[in-house]
C-alpha cells in the first residue's frame, strides 16, 4: 500500500492506493473511535463489497445519477438521525462518484459537517471525483450545482475492485486520467501511449501506477488552491465542452468520462486554432484517446444548444468563459478570450 | 454607524450596527461588483424593506420557521440559477433568523459557495443568528440538522427595524443578549439591569448599545473558535434545555428566545444543585428575566419527554450531555458529568 499526503493544512489527509486493501481501510475506521458509522453504498457496489465492513450501519440508494439529488439526500439524514449519528461520527462512500458526491454532501451538511471517509470503486472516482474534496447533488436544472467544498479524513484506493468494473466505465476513467498528462506531465503521457495494452487488460501493477501519479497531480494542484480560486481551473481541461456534452445528451447517452474525453479534443481544436499549440501534439492526444478506446465525436447533438449549455457552466463567471487551453502536452493555461466562432467551429468538429 | 469587526483570517468582516442605515447596506452592495444579487426575505419583512434595494432580483419566502426547510431550500436555489446567479454573485438574507438561516445555507452549498450578506431584522437574529456563520435547515426529525459553517462577507444591523418588531418578539431576543452577559460579562449585565425600562420601551440608543456588545462577545467567541470544538459551546449557555422545550412543544408555543430564557434558569438551577455557583447569582438572573417580561416556567410540557429529547441535541456527544453551567453572573463552564436525578430536578422545576 502506497499513500499521497493530500496537503491542506489542519484538513491534510492521506490517499491509500493498494490491492486488496479494504481491511486497511476497515482498521482505519476501527482505530479512528468515530462513535457511530453509516456506510453509504449504491445496490451494485454494496452486494460485492458492503460486507467487507462490520460495525457500521449500511445504506444502500439505487444506482446511477438519478441518486444524486436533495431528495436522496433527505434519505440519508433521515438514517443519519435514526442511526444516531453524531459530530463525532463518519459517514463512508463506498462506491463511484455518485455515491462519493452524494455521501459527501450529506457529511458536510449533517449537523453543519461530520467525520468523511471515501473508498471509491471505479476508475474515474478513484483519480478524480474522490479526491479535491467537492461534493455535490444535481438540480433539475443542471448537474452538480448544489454542493460543498469538503475534506475526507482519509481515502481508501483498492485497484483490485477494477476487475469488477465494467470494461466501458474503467475505460471512462482514462478519460481523467490522460486529462492528468495534458495538463501537468509529458513523461506521465509518455507512460500511458506506451501501455496502453496493459492498461485495458486491466493489469494491476500499471493501473496502480496510473492511479497513484493521478492523485499526486490532482492533490498537488488541490493543496495549492482548495476553493478553485484560480490554478485548480486547469483540472477542469476538457470539461466546459464535456458538460455541454452532458447536459445535451441528458446525462444518460455518455459517461462523464467520455464526454471528458471528447471535450478535450474539443478544448485541443481551440487551443492549435488559436495558435496556443502545435497541430502534432494535438494529434498526439487523438491517438492515445482512440487507442484507449474512447469515442472523439458525439452524435444526436445541437452544436446551438451546446453553445448556450456553455454559458450555463459553474465556471462561467459574468458571462465570461474561462477556458483552459493546451500549450503542448504536459502544460495548459487559462484564458478567457477565445472568440465565438472559434468555439463553434470546435463544437462542430466534434459533432456528428 | 459602528462596526464590530469577527476576526477568521480570511474570512473576517465587519458587523455594522447604527440606526436607519439601508442605505449604508445598499451602498455597500453597490460597491461589492456582485455579478447579480438576490434578496431573500419573508413576506411581512419584503413588504417593509425590500423596496430600499434596487438592481437586486427579490424572492419572498412565506415568514416563520415552516420555511426552513430543504424544500425551500430547493426553490431559492431555482431562484438562484433562473436569476443566473455565477460564483461571484451573492445571496442577501433580509429578515429574521429563518430567512438568515435558510438563505446562508443556500449560499453556502449554491455552486458550492457564493457570497453572502446578512442584514438581520429582528433582535434575536441581529445580536445571535446573523453573526458567527452558522447556517441550517431544519429535518423533520430535528431543528437545524442540516447546514453548515459559512461565514457573510458582512453584517449590517438596523436598529430602527426593531421599532417595527412585535414586542414580543423584542422580548424574546433579549433571552440571547441576558445569556451574553451571563457567560461572560458582568458589567453588561449591570447594564441590562439598570436599563430594563429603556429598553422595553424601545430606547434606540441602549438598543444600539446592547446589540453592539452581543455582537462583540458572539464575534470574540467565534473568532476563537470557528466551528464550535470547544470554547464556542459556551454560547449554548440555556440552550440544551431551550431544544428540548421547543421540540417538546412543536417550536411554536415558544420563541426561541423565550425558551432560552426558561432554559437559561434550568441550567442555572443545575448550577446551583452541583455547588459550581450561588444561590444569589440564580435569583439575580431569574429577577432580570422576569423583569424583562420573559416568563420561567413552560407549560404543557412532559418532563420525561423533555429528558428523552436531550439525548437527541446536536451537541450531545456519543450520548455524553457538555452542560454550560454557570460559575457567576459573568463566567460559565462546560461539564459533562451532571447526574440524572439532578437534570431530572431542574426539568421539573422549569416545567407547569
Amino acid at each position: 500500500m502506497t499513500k499521497v499526503r493530500v496537503e491542506l493544512g489542519a484538513n491534510s489527509y492521506d490517499i491509500c492506493i493498494g490491492e486488496n486493501i479494504f481491511g486497511a481501510a476497515a482498521d482505519f475506521l476501527a482505530a479512528s473511535n468515530f462513535t457511530k458509522i453509516l456506510l453509504v453504498t449504491d445496490e451494485n457496489v454494496g452486494a460485492l463489497y458492503a460486507d467487507k465492513f462490520s460495525g457500521v450501519d449500511v445504506v444502500k440508494i439505487p444506482a446511477g445519477e438519478r441518486s444524486k439529488t436533495l431528495h436522496c439526500a433527505e434519505i440519508l439524514y433521515t438514517r443519519a438521525i435514526e442511526s444516531k449519528l453524531d459530530r463525532k461520527s463518519a459517514i463512508v462512500a463506498l462506491g463511484g462518484g455518485v455515491v462519493g458526491d452524494l455521501a459527501g454532501f450529506v457529511a458536510a451538511t449533517y449537523l453543519r459537517g461530520v467525520n468523511f471517509v471515501q473508498i471509491p470503486t471505479t476508475l474515474l472516482a478513484q483519480v478524480d471525483s474522490s479526491v479535491g474534496g467537492k461534493t455535490a447533488v444535481n438540480h433539475q436544472l443542471g448537474k452538480n450545482l448544489i454542493g460543498a467544498f469538503y475534506q475526507p479524513r482519509a481515502v481508501f484506493i483498492d485497484i483490485a475492485t477494477l476487475k469488477t468494473l465494467p470494461e466501458r466505465e474503467l475505460k471512462a476513467g482514462l478519460g481523467e486520467v490522460v486529462k492528468y498528462g495534458v495538463i501537468s506531465d509529458e513523461k506521465f503521457f509518455n507512460c500511458l501511449e506506451e501501455n496502453v495494452d496493459k492498461i485495458l487488460n486491466g493489469d494491476a501493477e500499471i493501473l496502480a501506477q496510473i492511479v497513484r501519479r493521478s492523485c499526486e497531480i490532482k492533490a498537488e494542484v488541490v493543496s495549492l488552491d482548495e476553493k478553485e480560486i484560480g490554478l485548480r481551473r486547469i483540472l477542469n481541461f476538457g470539461h466546459t465542452i464535456a458538460h455541454a456534452i452532458e447536459e445535451e445528451t441528458g446525462y444518460e447517452k455518455y459517461c462523464h468520462g467520455e464526454a471528458v474525453a471528447i471535450g478535450m479534443l474539443g478544448a485541443a481544436f481551440i487551443s492549435e486554432k488559436i495558435g496556443a499549440v502545435s497541430h502534432a501534439a494535438v494529434e498526439r492526444l487523438e491517438n492515445l484517446i482512440v487507442r484507449l478506446g474512447l469515442q472523439t465525436h458525439c452524435e444526436g447533438v445541437s452544436v446551438d444548444k451546446m453553445y448556450s449549455a456553455l454559458f450555463r457552466d459553474k465556471k462561467t463567471v459574468g458571462g465570461k468563459i474561462n477556458w483552459v487551453v493546451m500549450k503542448k502536452i504536459g502544460a495548459v493555461e487559462v484564458t478567457s478570450g477565445v472568440p465565438e466562432n472559434i468555439v463553434r467551429e470546435a463544437l462542430e468538429n466534434i459533432a456528428r
